[in-house]
């Protein structure tokens, strides 16, 4: 990061001039938008119990893309954490694992990669390549990922922080929870 | 997105086997990182009333790199909206307005960008470089995006939904809110 001192009633560097044509910001535009997102954004069921893709809501226009999802709407729960995985630079197998409580919610921002998702009795397996896609992975469902491309970035949003007992790191003991 | 059936038993192409000498995923090294990030993540208060950097812990090995953060460590709030930018095609301004109440994290995931807070009396302009960094604007900050690279990606997670009555999109107006 890189930061520097503005001096009081600066004029912005880098051309402050809005593009012409434009009186609202692309944030402000699709900030409008979201109180009207359901002609943009929808859900599809997978097989394996739970887990769903959305469709986020995207505004293009001349000011760029923008993708955003929210509480009530697209978000099935209040993220208590984030993590981006990015540089990845191999296609290798990564993230096998199940939770007992946490929700994950799944974005791949830039490149492709794909996840399969496993209940115990039916696998699906999902190629996520747009920002405006998201993968929920409700708790109790084996995943794995894997085929990341080399430009790929991951964000994962998750209902719970880093709790070492919500892992379930064995197929084996995964398949007895779920048969329970 | 695209998705595929996986048949019960199946083996999960894309060369399953882990990388030689791990054991564990990218994400678990991480998680077990995190009940420590004390010596990798960093907060410098900028000017602007505030205002923060956040170095989030960052870890890297021959899997990828990964970045996170979380509630009470480094999240001061919980987020109920994201939205990522992206294929901004040029680098003028944009995102001038303040809130009322809502905090906002930026992360630059890729390229750079820039991003001028503004208390009403201090400004200061950050470039947001890296994956591993975030900028907490609390509300009542005039913010200002700009000098966007052609690769640049930007996440924001808010702490509320999208309330109109929350924006504040005259400087003129701002200036009267933070000087009453």
């Amino acid at each position: 990061v890189v930061t520097r001192d503005v001096p009081r009633g600066a004029i912005v560097q880098g051309n402050p001039a809005r593009i012409a044509g434009y009186v609202d910001t692309l944030q402000s535009l699709v900030e409008r938008s979201s109180a009207n997102v359901s002609g943009n954004s929808s859900v599809r069921e997978l097989r394996a119990r739970g887990a769903r893709i959305l469709q986020l809501p995207k505004v293009v226009d001349l000011r760029g893309s923008l993708s955003f999802a929210e509480i009530g709407k697209h978000l099935p729960f209040e993220p208590k954490r984030f993590f981006l995985v990015y540089d990845v630079p191999s296609r290798e197998v990564r993230g096998e694992h199940a939770h007992l409580e946490l929700h994950e919610l799944l974005v791949c921002i830039r490149g492709s990669l794909s996840v399969m998702v496993d209940d115990g009795n039916v696998k699906d397996e999902v190629q996520l390549t747009s920002p405006a896609e998201a993968l929920l992975v409700p708790p109790q469902l084996w995943r794995v990922h894997y085929k990341y491309s080399p430009d790929a970035i991951m964000l994962s949003l998750c209902s719970h922080v880093y709790d070492a007992n919500d892992y379930i790191r064995d197929y084996e003991e995964f398949l007895s929870v779920v048969r329970r």
